[in-house]
């Protein structure tokens, strides 16, 4: 009796983080800000990806003979403020929420970071949520982008031992591919066979912060992501 | 009010598996059985070091003409028995259990794995948890010995971003040394003068299952960890 009451309170508080990440997701939009939600295992790349991507994102915009997107860093982990520290040195507008122990992030913490910023007007928002393969899968952030990455020296066969983050993920984005050599046993075609069948429509880019290698189609894919955002939008109004 | 129902009756459960946990600890050391637990991220190695770890035991057990240990695993997954298979494949008896979407393994888990083997005798049992640097670290499994691995790929600053499961482990066991030359930015230092500051009694190894450092030194702990035990045990007969 008491279990099963736990899981219908359970289930509003669910059902409630759902409704604010609708109205999140919502005002970003109006607003014109793209909102990403970055998830991976601990250590698969997250911070030195996002540092190669916004700054290709920068680059791309110059090439155009646009203005600079303005681009806004959440940071979410356990304790500490390290990645939000990486992010600031290497000139991106950034914040740090700390869970405090909490496995995953919720629609109070990305709020709460998000006010952190001052009313700054973004183009960009990215999440890099806590580290963890399995229970951010569960909580909407109010994104319009799930993104999640997966190392090569984590082994390709986390796709059959971890399926709910593949299924439910917009883009898998294979970090590391450096180590590619030192990783004989890496299965590229069976972790996207196995991909594709638990998510059919899921966008794969092989990337290395290092070298560089994905990292332009990836800001691609970003930057239409949001166009087409925006075009929505107008349309509505 | 029911926000704090919930907690109350999340208490209860973590109460009860301490219990239940108590229970089967006290069971597998009067059959003089050593009970550890393995945690890490998801990919840190916990597969290889086991097979390289168990290999390296009845290799030490042969060298003193003694009888080779009796070990068994419980491989623990959300999905999948990769892991399983290849510790079979590796002449090593194994059960898998799959928490079906759950972030961590708890004591009907535990119990439904050890009992699979049939009442086999064993002298080691480890438990490969699920690959979670959060959640496990709440959860008492039964285990004698709580270990955790980081991998050198994952990066030394986990330890200022996932700081309980440093906090409850007896040791930490750093892998995959062989990619050290390759994360000159890893530092060792650090990351053992941090852990050490969390948890004062911490055990800490470097190891690497591809050229076997540390394998010799992780498994005469062990061992010496099971004689203490079976002390122990005597003295309370």
């Amino acid at each position: 009796m008491e279990e099963k009451r736990v899981l219908r309170v359970k289930k509003e508080i669910m059902a409630e983080n759902v409704r604010d990440a609708n109205a999140f997701r919502l005002d970003r939009e109006k607003e014109g800000c793209l909102f990403v939600d970055v998830m991976a295992s601990p250590g698969a790349g997250k911070t030195s990806l996002l540092i190669a991507l916004i700054e290709r994102l920068r680059k791309s915009a110059k090439l155009r003979s646009e203005l600079s997107p303005e681009i806004g860093v959440i940071e979410a982990d356990l304790e500490s403020d390290v990645d939000s520290l990486k992010m600031k040195k290497a000139g991106i507008s950034s914040v740090e929420i700390n869970t405090k122990g909490i496995c995953h992030v919720d629609m109070d913490m990305v709020k709460r970071g998000f006010d952190a910023f001052g009313g700054e007007p973004f183009n960009y928002v990215f999440l890099e949520n806590i580290g963890n393969l399995i229970c951010p899968a569960e909580f909407d952030t109010g994104a319009h982008l799930r993104v999640m990455l997966l190392s090569v020296p984590e082994g390709y066969d986390k796709v059959y031992k971890y399926p709910p983050m593949f299924a439910i993920a917009d883009a898998l984005i294979v970090t590391k591919s450096d180590y590619l050599p030192l990783n004989e046993d890496f299965e590229m075609g069976k972790l996207m066979e196995a991909a594709r069948v638990l998510n059919p429509s899921l966008n794969i880019f092989v990337s290395s912060a290092r070298t560089g290698e994905g990292i332009s189609e990836i800001a691609a894919w970003i930057e239409e992501r949001r166009q087409l955002l925006l075009r929505h939008t107008s349309r509505q109004q």
